[in-house]
């Protein structure tokens, strides 16, 4: 049921939703069933399933049937790419920061009258 | 034209897409005009301008024209509070998995017989 987005593609489509990201938040702390998946939940069992479904599609949960009972689980390295992508880009951020803040420190005792 | 998501919502939204993601990653080394930033993408410029268009309306880029030229520069902070979420799904993990190995190493020497 994997889709054919890229994993971060998935991911971060996963969590753009405040009910998918809250069952992950849930699934942090350990497995659970999906009736106690849905309880915080003030929507019908049918809109949950779809949350549910996307979140397996996009590779961020899985889920196991045993009897009566489906158990999900989060897949935590699929949230570790997205945090990576981002903190690449903190740190694209920084880097280009920090060279603004040499090229102000270097020039303004210099020549004051550039800076404005 | 700021839209009616959460800033989570709108900022994981705007990077479930290697366009976008690869445009913000441009913008964080610093701003660019809308033709430069088009110029790496095998795609015409009208759905080049989709992509910028999401990527302002999920408040992720800010974008001003001076003269004929339209000047793009990202909103960092947007960024920010999608990593911060996730660093902190990583530490709900994190203390999931310290739990465990407590549990493990604790019960381990009193009764082997349980570990399996």
């Amino acid at each position: 049921m994997e889709n054919l987005l890229s994993p971060l593609d998935a991911a971060f489509h996963a969590l753009a939703d405040p009910t998918r990201r809250a069952v992950v938040s849930r699934l942090m702390r350990g497995p659970a069933p999906v009736k106690e998946l849905a309880e915080p939940f003030d929507m019908g069992l049918p809109s949950f399933l779809k949350h549910l479904r996307v979140l397996e599609k996009d590779g961020l949960i899985s889920s196991e049937k045993i009897g009566r009972v489906r158990t999900c689980r989060v897949n935590a390295e699929k949230l570790a790419g997205a945090e990576t992508w981002l903190s690449e880009q903190r740190a694209l951020w920084q880097a280009r920061t920090d060279r603004l803040a040499d090229y102000v420190e270097t020039r303004m005792p210099m020549e004051p009258e550039d800076v404005g």
